[in-house]
Formats: C-alpha cells, structure tokens, sequence
C-alpha cells in the first residue's frame, strides 16, 4: 500500500450542513495516510449544522483552497446554492482529481453546472429540486460520471467514501478502512428508502421538522 | 408520534474520540423533536478527534450534567480509561435511562464496573481488552443487557441509536429517522468484520497506524 500519497480533502462547509454527511466521508477519507483533511467554508471558525448542536470548525476560507484534489459537499436542510460555495465550484473543479457530494450537496454541483446533463443522486426527496437544476436524477446510492461522484442521502456518504477510496487507492485500502470503522450495516430496520419503508412513514418524514430539505 | 418528550443526551467526549462513533448516533438520536443534545468533557470548549482534524467543541463539563437521560460513549485510539469520564459514568449511570457506547467506549464502561459480568460488544479488534475488565465480549453488531446497550466498532453507532431510538420511542419513529438519513446501507466491499474480510486486509488493518485502539 503507498504510504506517500500528498492529496488535499476539502470538506465543504455551509451553516445548516448535515453533520452526518461530511463526517462519514471525513472518517473515511481522512484516515488514510497522506491525505490532509480541511473544512472550507466562507470565513474560518464554527459553521454550525442543521440540527444546531454541532457545529464544525472551518480551518480554511474557499478563497485559500484554490488547488485541492478532492471535494467533498455534504447535504442541508437550508441553504443558498447561488452563494460564495458555487463560485469555489466553479474555480476549483477543473483541476480536482475528484468532485463529490453525499445527499443534497449534488444540488450545489447542479447549481454550478457541474452536472449539467449528467446523472447523478441526492437525497430522495430532493431529486426534483436536482432535475430541475439540469441534472438526471438517478435512484441509486452513489453514481460516478467522469470525476464526479454523487451520494444518496445522509448516509450515503460513507458507501461513496468507501467507492471513491477504492478508485483513488485500490480495493485493498478501501477493504482496510472498511473493516477499521467495522463498517458491517446492520439496520434494524428495512426503512432506509422510500420503497421499503410503511408509506405510513415515508409520508411522515415528508412532513417532518428538519429533515426534508428546504429549498424555498 | 410524540412531540412532547424532553429528553437530555449526553455525547461523551476524551481526547482521541473517533468521530464517527459519536456523529452517527448524534444524527440520528438528535434529529428527535424534544431531545437535547448536549457534548460533555471534562472542560467546556474543543476536543480533538483521533484523525486530529475534527475537534467538536463540549458544550458542559462533566461536573455540570448529573442527570442525563442517555449517555453515549464513542470510542477513540488512545486515552484514559480512569480518567474523569470513569468517576462520571459511575455517577450519572444510575440515574440515566439509557447508558450505551460505540466502539472501544464499552471499555470505559467496562472500567468503570458498568459491564461486570454482562454481556457487551466493541471494536473487534478491542475484545480481549473489553473481557480483561470484566465483561463477557459477545460478537454482536448491538447488545442490550438491561439499560445499557453497547456496538461494535465506529459505524455500528447507526445501528445502535436507530436501535435505542426504537425501544424510546417506538419503531416509527426509529424507521422514520432511518429514511430521513436514508440508512439503506451498500457497501462497495464486504469486507466490514474481520470474519468476512481477506485474511492480508485484516493483517494489515492490524498492523495500521491510528485505527487500532492503543490502551498501552
């Protein structure tokens, strides 16, 4: 396994991200030697999530990270997809090795154009909201179309972490990190998309406080 | 479903916590409307991870929070096991409704006499360390023995909370949690315990720098 790899992991940071997204990507991506983990967001200090208990330190502005090799875009519940993020995406994607999202951060890809006629997934109640920015939304749960690699929901985000690690490092690092953070899902319950959970329930999520992202 | 539970969750946190173990249970037990979500340590203010890039800032000390309802306890690589978490657990545990961990923070437990003689989990590669304190290592995903639940490494923390969120507040709530974080897990490999893992991955990950717990 080659331990001299120099690669730069920009997180994205925006106030109302989903804690969940970044961190399961974070856990995956960051473990691996020679790989320098940092939070962007528009100014340095705490950006909070959207639960608002969590918030995460940016060490770095999108203005300083002008060369990083891969990013990573985790999803919200509020947020401007016009704002300073759309501008890093469009000034830094031509050079990534890799430009990622988990859950709704595809539609800030989609609003910076990077997706512009591609396929790519988000978070399931969101997948108007990504065709209506130029994108074909596809019901899986990570989809790559050239450098660019797109996560369903929330979760999702350590199966593209895993995905990505294989193509950047090898199956072998990609086994390795998932047996580290014993990554063996074993869900309780069969409710984790709209086709296997009670409709019951995928209509009460879709009422829910919080957790449907709100693009209005 | 009931919007008028007030709970308090206590999210423990040590230097070298692995962020993973506590940021899955977070996203899925602070979602709930009337749950609290609080970060305790022995100072208020950041706590670094063990990757050393992801500080989450502890909102309490550990003297301030003499009532939670929950406690969770993530693992971590390296820290004190007597240390001040070990007086707390064995002052907040017989009060608390549920006492849980992820990872290598069923040892903390374990250290703090929680454990004695039941059955408990933890990271597969932390299991003589858990059973040299006194507890019976059952290699299980999440275990319940009374009010204290416990998982196995760093992603189990998911199973775990949806599997708490369940017996508080019954299994819509757990299921519609599940679908809001789209937990419909696909992992590129299978290669997530050491049991279906290659023999040389599960070599090497024992060998790797950062992952494996050090209680020297």
């Amino acid at each position: 396994m080659a331990h001299d790899v120099d690669m730069q992991i920009a997180f994205a940071l925006y106030p109302g991200f989903t804690a969940l997204d970044i961190v399961g990507p974070y856990q995956v991506l960051a473990e691996v030697p020679g790989h320098e983990a940092i939070w962007v967001a528009t100014k340095k200090g705490p950006v909070m999530d959207h639960t608002k208990n969590l918030p995460i330190t940016a060490t770095h502005t999108f203005d300083e990270v002008t060369n990083p090799d891969v990013v990573v875009v985790p999803g919200g519940t509020t947020y401007d997809i016009n704002g300073p993020i759309n501008a890093w995406l469009r000034a830094v994607h031509p050079t990534t090795q890799w430009t990622t999202s988990v859950c709704t951060g595809s539609i800030f890809l989609a609003a910076a154009g990077l997706l512009d006629g591609l396929e790519a997934t988000t978070h399931w109640a969101a997948k108007d909201t990504l065709e209506s920015l130029g994108a074909k939304y596809s019901e899986t749960r990570v989809i790559q179309q050239g450098k660019i690699v797109t996560a369903a929901g929330v979760s999702a985000g350590i199966d593209m972490a895993l995905t990505l690690l294989g193509k950047m490092h090898g199956d072998v690092m990609a086994q390795a990190i998932q047996l580290a953070i014993e990554y063996d899902p074993q869900p309780p319950y069969n409710a984790g998309s709209p086709s296997k959970a009670p409709a019951h329930v995928v209509e009460l999520v879709s009422k829910f406080r919080g957790l449907r992202p709100n693009f209005e």
